[in-house]
Parts: structure tokens; sequence; C-alpha cells
């Protein structure tokens, strides 16, 4: 009762709060002057720019003459200089500024010029095989008053969205700035739903919510919440991509492209005014970018759309990054993997070697004198065990991890020299296990868990992939599990973002894959350095129990909108005690959702993430995993609804069937002529399709015609779905299978269990 | 008048301040329980352990009876345990820690020990060929009541100083822990004369004072101090080595021996109790360090000894130093260069190549476009002249700054990518420069200025040490100019010390010597790692009028006592405005001064600094320069009193001089058998000697025998003085030089000008 009153109290100030704080910050369109528009290539959308009295710029935006964004500020407030005093007794640090400097005001319009792009591009590898990039563009060039520094902003229009950033030019007189707080605010129109995960620095790996905009404080309070590095700095604070739903059905999405040499951006809410502004990572001292000119910024994106499919058939983020910079892409190949990893996370075996030291000091330590544990999941005989079954089983790579010294106590100390990243464990013969692995087609992927230990990997990376070049490693996964030492740091931080991109960057001058994870969430990379094949930056099936069903129906729409997500599914025992004695969780999901993943959350890299004895209990199902592929040349987004389900249908793509890499061709010679288990399935100029349909907590009959197969072929189609009697609680494991002939004629009505779904694999006859 | 009053009320009130301080913090030796007592091999100097009334490690130490350091505290305060708490919204880091946790008091003594030792070893290169390390030591183990955790203390003790450590054993229940505060501490018995630099957590570059204890926050206050980077954190801060005269005559130096993986250590003075305690630096979360057990703390030392000569000739810190671990030192050596420095110091030329760009996008800026400002100190022309009179004058080296892309905007503006170094600019032929200069016998000496982006640095390293090998440089200058990148770290951050320490490492693979300017002052590693020949660590040269008559006569006593200091001395033209037109700054030095450097200031690594036209103009002085050695079979340290006067005298080493290393002899061949100067000055099986003085702003007169040469033998020496009329600001270049004959039987008085010196060269006939 008392709760009651207090929670009546708090409301009511708010409002008035609220009505104190509009009446102060609002500005209204009316009172700006400059002002320029742009509108998108169809003209459904509206950008509108202008400088408010005080000489702020602002921009706002319409689609089909509703307000998405009521003009809203930009802008920058940058450090005071660094102030060099003869006697700095009072400062701990010994650090002193100036009072900060405004970027924010006192703009006045230089020019402005408009342009147009309609281009196509095709992708190394994605969702389809060409992808079009069409905006109208507006350049607004400012000066401000009194000092005369230059700032422009950059608008492009899409058909399905905004995109902005801020360009500085090479200037003589405004070289060097530090941001200590960015001010772009993106000012909503209503208090829309949003699903939302809490504003942090470090990790994105949260639950989603589904709440109001302003119930957020509210629910962000009432998570529980942990993870191994996490900051959430503010009871408004939500991370992009944010996923929105206006009362008239707009589907907002608010997000960034291009993080290079820049903080990552969280977004921090105003509740009074439904105001997000850009809450930048900041640094060991709290500042928040040292930028250098000329400079572009992040691209600041709000899609707009009135069909929820269309935020996931929009390619707005991809074509706001620049095209690719790797000249010879013949290495990159979308890959099927297993790995050693599943038993360790479900605790049936373990990363570590011994039990027998405290603390480990690489190099010192002599793991040759230790007693093992007994169980070290990375050794000769389990490897050699999961070789055998991935060959056998047609997949690409196998992922060890664990294989290198140091594990004993490799979490939670901020420890600098954690890992050296090319000395193996006494049971791990590295040069012995790629041979075998060769010989069988299977390529092993590297792992190098950083712990976070950033600066140290980079001391590292030079000799860390050489040693993967010498013994034929073409992919590494990296991990930045814990808080970032240099210490201080974030990891979304600048100096952490560039770390990141450092590492992408070496990695193909070595001809090395990237699939990293606890990394910053991508922002559309990966057409620029497609050998970023996968990140995580979410919770993935590794979160077990945690994962709930809602999970996988908002992914696609936030985390997988910046780029493919190694969500590692494919658990078909979902009762974990059967995996791990002792191990109590239950996946809360069926088997047949599980397949529908390889479709519903695109990766050029996709796992198959169980352990070999589960895949042959069932094998039946474990078909499709073999089956699928993991490159596209066409996709359709049959039904969506964030937060409640997903199907999409995508047609495999033929040229990358047949092995596109000169050195994964090599391994598969070496096969004596075998072919992993999709090229099988896909060979030959046969049409194939796949479709993956999942739902929420809620059980759903989901309809939808096939009008997107060629017409007049017939397909052989391949139907796994859960049983009628499936529930993702009482009866996970139940799915049925079968077989049936299919045209574009067809249309299909699929049942999903609660947190159940289907995947269907279509072969032109 | 009204300042004076002010003056005595606030002396009046640290009066009182005084008193009150002293009754509450003072623990007589007679408190302590569990005392444990050990004394030097001669028996002079005494240590006494004990724990306090509330269970404090405290230590004292006597000189011949005479208190030294007055009962002290030992221990540290820690960090408490990282929270990872539900709702962590009123902390805009994110990050909260529980309450600082004492690892200082509440100690109970578990056991002591008793060693000794006597072993003389043999350096790589040093001020004598053979060093006796004879010490007493004491290990008391600690364990905290309560809580069991294990501490040690281990205390060696020399005839001429103490050296003590922390050091935590291998323990599972205290693995790690990060320190809040050193809380080691010095308590003086009196108020003695000091020669100090303000505490600093990035720079040791300033001017000495000289001062009571109690008057440094007065003197402190009124220097004028500015430097690239630079943190006084305190008005009673000092740093070490700091060196102190007793009133009844005793020289005490406070300072650290072996400081790996740990912060570097200022004092910090109460003035009301003439106490010192340790104050680390912070990193960029104000921590001061972080220890993964087991663990061993720098040493802390108090030498004391009752003639100032004996601090020059102690080895105690580096004798508290790890030997050698390089196996194979055949590549280091001695080294005596020139540089393409001087000019662009002076301001004669410029580092940069050009003006044309605001600022510089390494691998974007297109140098090849640009427009020479034709400054460039570094082209091919130039650095030709410089290598032939190297050569011509029996060089070893040629040091060359200002080579590579990045130096039009390289500091100021803590720019991560600053350097990539490997690119030279377009006007520097790496390759047929280094051809050049090797058909000549002189090596190239890379630069390597980080800009303190050390991060970056090492992102380079692999990279930058491979060209050097390619293209035979053996030895690199580091540069360490302004503020740490990752911004927050200072130059002697934990984390930037293990930068500095994985250099050394690095370089030691490659066989590269290193010489690191504006890194941290070294601390006797050079034992354990001599490929760090030179590091700078101080003003030196370059500081041109700032350095005072002073200087020279205190380094070796505070600074020099880590380690060498590639001082950069003889410069010869003292009037900067002929060196360079528009510089109206004189060195505050006589020629002969200059001269007497090479011997007093010990490097192995020893430049001459000024043009080759200048030593061209002054070439029978230039001859002292060219014939001094720079490795030393034994050092006799005549006369000193530190801040007034130095004179010592060195005995050539033999076996250096007869070209150690492999591949400097492969050099020497190229020369077609020639040999540089020291070597040729002192080829044969003669005996020959050097000496060196040098005086403060006052002239005087100093006498000494030289009953250290080989009884009965006669020497041809040359002697470099001061003329009559010579004086430092009237007449700086006024000097004579004479020859005779000496013996073992002669004393000689010499007359030195106000900062002026004398050399002397002695070859037995």
């Amino acid at each position: 009762m008392k709760e009651k009153s207090l929670l009546k109290k708090s409301c009511l100030s708010l409002t008035v709060l609220a009505v104190l704080a509009m009446a102060c910050t609002q500005v209204e369109e009316s009172q700006l002057s400059d002002q320029q528009s742009l509108k998108s290539p169809d003209g459904s959308l509206e950008l509108t720019f202008g400088l408010a009295p005080d000489g702020v710029p602002m921009y706002s935006l319409t689609k089909d003459g509703k307000t998405v964004v009521r003009p809203s500020r930009m802008g920058f407030e940058l450090r005071g200089e660094r102030r060099h005093v003869d006697q700095d007794f009072d400062s701990k640090t010994g650090w002193k500024y100036d009072a900060p400097v405004s970027l924010y005001d006192h703009m006045a319009l230089q020019g402005v010029s408009y342009a147009t792009k309609d281009e196509t591009w095709d992708p190394v590898w994605g969702e389809e095989a060409h992808i079009r990039n069409n905006y109208n563009e507006l350049t607004v060039n400012l000066k401000q008053l009194d000092n005369g520094r230059p700032m422009s902003i950059v608008f492009r229009l899409f058909d399905d969205g905004l995109g902005f950033r801020y360009a500085f030019p090479s200037d003589w007189s405004f070289r060097h700035f530090t941001i200590k707080e960015e001010r772009t605010e993106f000012a909503m129109a209503g208090d829309h739903h949003a699903l939302w995960i809490p504003g942090d620095y470090d990790t994105q790996e949260y639950e989603y919510t589904d709440s109001r905009l302003t119930e957020i404080s509210t629910y962000i309070a009432k998570r529980s919440m942990w993870n191994a590095s996490q900051t959430v700095f503010s009871k408004n604070g939500v991370q992009t991509a944010l996923q929105m739903k206006t009362d008239d059905g707009l589907y907002i999405n608010i997000h960034e492209a291009a993080v290079v040499d820049f903080p990552t951006a969280n977004l921090e809410l105003n509740p009074a005014t439904l105001t997000f502004r850009v809450e930048l990572t900041p640094d060991a001292q709290g500042w928040r970018g040292a930028v250098m000119t000329p400079f572009q910024t992040p691209w600041r994106t709000v899609m707009v759309v009135d069909d929820a499919r269309k935020i996931l058939s929009s390619r707005l983020i991809l074509n706001l990054n620049e095209p690719c910079k790797i000249e010879d892409t013949s290495w990159i190949h979308p890959t099927k993997y297993m790995g050693v990893w599943w038993e360790m996370i479900t605790g049936k075996s373990a990363w570590s070697y011994t039990d027998d030291f405290p603390t480990i000091e690489l190099g010192k330590t002599d793991y040759s004198a230790a007693k093992p544990h007994g169980r070290h999941g990375a050794n000769n005989e389990n490897v050699r065990r999961y070789i055998d079954f991935a060959a056998e089983n047609g997949f690409d790579g196998l992922l060890i991890e664990g294989w290198n010294e140091g594990w004993e106590e490799w979490f939670g100390n901020q420890k600098e020299y954690v890992f050296d990243f090319v000395t193996p464990y006494p049971d791990f013969d590295i040069a012995a296990l790629n041979r075998y692995a060769h010989s069988k087609g299977i390529r092993l992927i590297m792992h190098h868990e950083t712990s976070s230990s950033v600066w140290n990997y980079d001391r590292h990376l030079e000799a860390a992939f050489d040693l993967m070049n010498e013994y034929g490693y073409d992919a590494v996964k990296t991990g930045y599990v814990g808080d970032i030492v240099p210490r201080g740091l974030h990891h979304y931080s600048q100096e952490t973002i560039n770390h990141y991109n450092h590492v992408i960057r070496e990695a193909a001058r070595h001809h090395i894959m990237v699939n990293a994870h606890e990394a910053v969430r991508p922002t559309g990379l990966c057409r620029t350095w497609p050998n970023m094949i996968g990140n995580e930056s979410a919770m993935g099936t590794e979160f077990q129990k945690d994962i709930e069903p809602i999970h996988v129906t908002v992914l696609p729409f936030t985390r997988l909108q910046g780029g493919p997500m190694d969500y590692t599914p494919g658990i078909l025992e979902t009762d974990l005690s059967i995996t791990a004695p002792g191990n109590t969780a239950h996946m809360w999901s069926t088997i047949a959702k599980q397949l529908a993943l390889y479709v519903t959350m695109y990766s050029p890299l996709q796992m198959a993430a169980d352990l070999p004895e589960n895949y042959a209990k069932y094998s039946d199902a474990f078909q499709f995993i073999k089956d699928v592929a993991v490159d596209w040349e066409r996709s359709e987004y049959l039904l969506a609804e964030p937060g409640d389900y997903i199907v999409i249908a995508r047609q495999a793509k033929k040229s990358t069937l047949n092995i596109a890499s000169e050195g994964t061709a090599r391994l598969h010679d070496a096969r004596k002529g075998y072919q992993n288990g999709a090229t099988r399935f896909c060979a030959g100029d046969k049409d194939v399709w796949f479709i993956g349909g999942v739902t929420d907590e809620n059980a759903r009959e989901l309809s939808f015609s096939l009008d997107f197969l060629a017409p007049g072929k017939i397909y052989e189609a391949t139907i796994y779905e859960d049983a009628p009697d499936a529930d993702y609680e009482s009866n996970p494991k139940a799915y049925v299978i079968r077989k049936m002939q299919l045209t574009a004629a067809d249309s299909l009505t699929m049942k999903l269990a609660r947190s159940g779904g289907f995947a269907i694999s279509l072969k032109e006859k």
C-alpha cells in the first residue's frame, strides 16, 4: 500500500516535471531558420534541417506526413584545453582542463549541397547476392560564429530510413579536439513500445524487455542483471539497435553505422520529453572521443517503416558503410562448423588443464610437471573424435577452446599477461591435430580468448597470427570476457574500438577470418572488412536457460541489424542434465525452433553447437543442419512481428556452394572428393531454398504463400516441425519430419508450439 | 609586510600541527614487539624490525649508532573488491568497489630467517669490470590475523645501505589484489639538506633544488615548471633518487631498485614528522598496482655513507637487481655516436618535412606530392655528410631523428596513430643510407619517437624491429614525449612500466640495444637486461640554457644511481646563435666542462652531440671526445660533494676495446681495418686512464693524488682545462690543452672556472 502511494506521488511529480521540461526545451519547427528539406527516393520520408534561434542545428523527420522525429538538437560539447600550470598541487592526477567548449550552438549556415545515389553492389557473402543502395543526400555546411570552427552534417535519406553523420574538414585552426558529450537527440513523437536492453558501456548480453518508453526506468530497476563486465550507467539508458513501434503502426529503429575511431553510442532517454540523447562511451578519463580532422563520425540512423518485415530486409546499415577494402577476398568463405565447446559451456568438461596452481605465470608455470585434473576438453583424443564426426557429417571447421595455457585463472582479475596465444597445453598436439584435421578436409578454428586484456593481445597478435598461418588455421574466434585491461577502458571506448578494428585489419593481412565474442556490437563494418564473418555481442546459446523464448524473435530486429551473429544454435538435447550431469538447465526452445534458427538468424558462420553424441541421437533432425546453406542468393521475409514471430525463406547461393577459396579447395582435395553437407545437398544446378520460422512463448499458427519459388518448378520439401504436443517447457524434444512436393502456387500453414518453430528444406526436383 | 606576517602565522600553526602530529603518530622502538635485528657485513649499519602494538610492521636503521631512519611503518592499503550489483545507476562509470582493505596492520610474526651473501659478478659493461655483492639478509614472515593473508619482508643490509622489499607467496586464498596505497615510510631523524626535484607521475625533467626538507613546499611553489607531460601531485612530493645530507655529515640516498610490473614510487613528505611515505603512481582509475601472487615488489633502498664518494661507488642498486637474463650478450657493445639531432634541437633544421598539411593521416597523407619546406634535417645529403664525418673521426654509430613520416604534428594532441615506425620521408633513402654507412664502418641508430602513444608502439613493434634487423640497425633511441595514450595512464604507471620492459625484452630477442628517452628513470634493470644501454629520464643537454651549473654535480648522486644516462654532452660551440641563427641561448658550461662529462657522467653510450662543423672548429678539444673510452675496468671517485663538484678517474677496459660483437666486427671489417677513436687511442696493452672533473657555479681549485695509477709506470697525459680567464657566463669557450708526463707519485691541482671542468687522458708510455 505504501509503495503504491509512493508510486502515485512520483508519477504526479513526473507529470509536473514533464510539462516543465517540455516548456523549457522544446523548439518548434516554425522557429527554425535556414530550413532545408530532403525527401527519400520514393517521397515517403522527409527530413527537415534548420537552426534554432540560438544557432543550434536541429533536424526532424516525417513519414507520409506523420512525425517520426520531432525537432531534435545536434552537436557536441568539447573538452577544454589541457592546462600546463606552474603549480598544480590540488589535483591528485595533475591534469586540469579549461572550461568545456560548445560545438552545438551559435552556428551559421554556410552552404548546402544535394546529391543522389542509386547503385547495386555485391557483398562477399550475405542475405542476398545483390544489394541496392539508393538514397538522396543533403549536406549542410556550418560555421560557428566568433571562432569560425567548421562542421558539416551529411543526411542520407533512404526509403526505409535516415542516416546522418557529422563531418569535420581539414582545417588549420581546428585540428584536434576531444569530446565531452555528444548532444545528438532523437525526440520521439509518442510514448512508443520499445524492445530494449539496458544501456551499458561494456556488454550487450542482456535479455530484452518490451515496454513503453516511460516504463524503462521502472523495468530496468526490476531486472536482475549480472555479467562479467557490466556498466549500467543510468536508469533511462538503453542500447542500440533500439526497436520501437508506434501506436499507429510505424516501426522505428534507432542505431548507428560504421563506428570507426569513435566510441560506441548508447541512448539516454529523458522520459519527460520522450527524447533520447546519444550517450557515448567514456574513456578512462571520462572523455568521449579524441578527434583529428578531417573526420567523419559514425552514422546515426533512424529506420522507419510501416511493416516489420521491412526492418529485416533493410540494408541501410550496410549501405552506410564503406565498400570492401580487401582486394582479394577469395580466402573468405562462409563456414559451417562444430566445436569442442558446448561440453565446457554445460560443465561436462573444462577449458583448464590442472588444479595444481593458485595462479599462473605464463612462461614460468611448468605444466609439463602438473597433474592433469582429467576434465580438460581440448585433449588430443577428444579433438580427434570431433574431427572424425565433423568430417563424416560434412562440416568445414572445428573450433577448439581451451587449447592454450592460462585457463586456470583466466577470468575476473583483470590479469594483464593472461594468455600468450601460442602455447598449447601438454595434451594438445597442435601440429598433429591440424595435420589430422586437414587429412579429413576439416580446418581447425583458432580460439583467442583475450580476457579483455586487449593491449596484451595486440602485443602477441603478430606471433599469434603467424602461428595460425603456420598450421593452416584460417579463422579465429576471439573473446573479450571481463573488464578491459588497460584498466579504466570500457569495451565500447574509442581506444577499445580501435583495437577491434586493428585486429580485423591485421587478420585480413594474414588471410584470417574473425568471429569476435563479447566485443562491441557490429555496425555494418563487415561490408568494408568481410573477413569479420561473425560477432557475438548479445546473449547467445551459451546462456542456456537465460535465453527466453522471446529472444530470437527480437535479435534480427536489433543486434543483427549491424551484422551477423555467431549465435551457435542447434542444441537438440535440450535437457542439459543429459549432456552434463549436474547441469539442471533446460533450453527454453523446442528442437524444431533450434533448427529454424539456421535460417532466421542470418550468419555466414553457423555452428552446430551440440555434442556429436547428441546429434547421433537425433540424426534425422540433424540432417537439416547438415543440409542448410550458409550463403544466400535471395531472402524473403514472409512474416514478422518483433518480439512475437519471424518466418524467413532464403535461396541458397550457387556461386559459393562450389568451394570459393583456394585454401578450402585444397582441403577439399585432401578429402578426396568429399564435400560438406550443404554443398552436397545444394550441389548441381537445382534451385534450393530453406525456410525457418520461430515464435515467442506463445504457440501460433502461421500461414504464408510460397509464391517466391520459381513458377512451374516442383520442389521436394522436407519439413521439420513441432509435434502436436510439443511445448518448450513440458515437451521440447517432440518433433515431426515429413516430406512433400511443393510449388510456387502452394501455401503452408504451420503450427508452432510455445517457443517452437519449424525448418523446411526445398530442393527443385 | 602583509605577506611576511602571514608567513609567520602559518609557521606557528605548522609548529602546533607538527607537535600534534608527532604526538599522534610516533611509535618508539621500545614499543615494538617481536624485534629482529640485522647488521651489515662491516657491522656499521643496523636494521631493527618489529611490530607496533596494532600489529603494524615497522623498521628503523642506524649507522654507527646514529639514527638514520626512525621507526617507520610498512605495508599496503588494498582496493576493495569490485562489486557487480544489480542496479548500479548512480555511478557514471558503472564501477563500484567495496571499502578499502588493510594490509598494514594486525600482522603476526610467523618466523624469520637470516642469510648472507658475498659474491662477485662481471657486468656486460659498467663502471668497473667486477662488482662485489655483499650483504646480510633478514626475512620476516608475517600473517595477518583474522584473514590469514601472508606477507614477507626481505631486508638486505650492505655496508653502504639497506634494501627491502615485500614478498607475497603463492597462496590459494590470496591470489590477486589491487593496491590503493603503499604505506611504506622513511622517517628521517632531522631536517636534512636535500637535493630534490618535484614529485611527478610523468617526468623527471626538472632542475634540482637544494633545500632543507621543511623548505620543500616553499621552494616547490616558487619554481617555474613546464614540461610536455607534467603531473606534480603535491607540494611536498619529491622524486627518487633523493640525495640528502645530515648536519652531522651523513649522506642518505632514498631510491628503489628493480621496478618490474609495479608502479614507480615518488616520496610524499609529511613536514611535521619529517617522514616520507611512498607515493606510487596511479593508473587511469587511480589504483596503484595490480598484483598476482607469488610476487615481489621493487626494493625500497636507503643508502647511507659518511663520504659522498661512497654514494658514487655504491653498486647497491645494481646488486639488488636480477642477474643478466640474456644468454648471448656478444651483440651488446658500448657505443660512441654522433647524430642528426642537435641541429633540430637548436632550431637550425626540423624533424618535419613539409608545411602542407594541417594534420597527418598515416597511410593516407601523400608526402610524395607534398612541397618540402626545405628545413628537413634527415635528408640524404645531410645524413651522408654526418656519416662521412663520424667515420673519419672514429665513431661507432649515427643517430638520425626525423627520418619517418608523421613529425608534422607528432606532439601535444595525444594522437593515437602518430607514427608507424617503418615509413621514411621521401628524401630519406633508408636502404642506400644504411649501405653507405656500413661501407664506412658506421651503424645508423634507429629513432622511435612514440609520442607516448605506447599501445600504438606495441602494435608496430614487431614490424619496426624487423625493419631494423633487415637494414642492419642494432640500436634504437625510443622517445616518450607528451601524455600517455591510452589516455589516463602516466609515464610511471604500472601498465606503462610493463610497456617499457616489454620493449626491452622484445628488443633483446631482436638483438637490439635500447636507449629510452622520457621513459621512467631506471632502477638498475640494466644488470638484468644489458641491452638497455641508455636512458634519459632527466634534463639532458637538449635543455640548453635551462641546464644550470649545479645540474651535472647532482645527477651522478641521483638519476645515475639507477643506470646510465644518455646525457648527450660535448657541445663545444656553447653560443647557440652560431649553431642556429635566431637561437639566443648559451650553454651554461665551459668547453672543458663539456669534455669532463664523458668521464663524470658514466654511460656505455656516449654521444658527441654537437655539429660536425663545430667540432671542426675545435678539433684539438674534440680529440678528447675521440679518444675517451666508453667502458671501464675500474673507476676511482677522487673528490665529490653533491651539488658542488665531482672528480672521477676511470681505467679503460681492455676486453671491449677489441671489438666485442661479431656484428660490430663485421662492420669494422667493412671499414678495412679502421677502428674507432677510442679503440685507436687505447689499443695495445698499454694502461689507459681518463679523468674528469666538474664544478657548479663556483670556481674552485681541486687537488688529488694519482696514486691509483700503476706504480712505476710513466703516463703521457693530455690535460684539457679551463683557461685562466674562462667563465661559463662571460668566457665559456676559453680552454687550454697541455701535455705532460705523470706517475702514481704525482698529485694534480686543477683550477676550475665557474661551471667549468677539466678532462685528462693518461696513456702508459
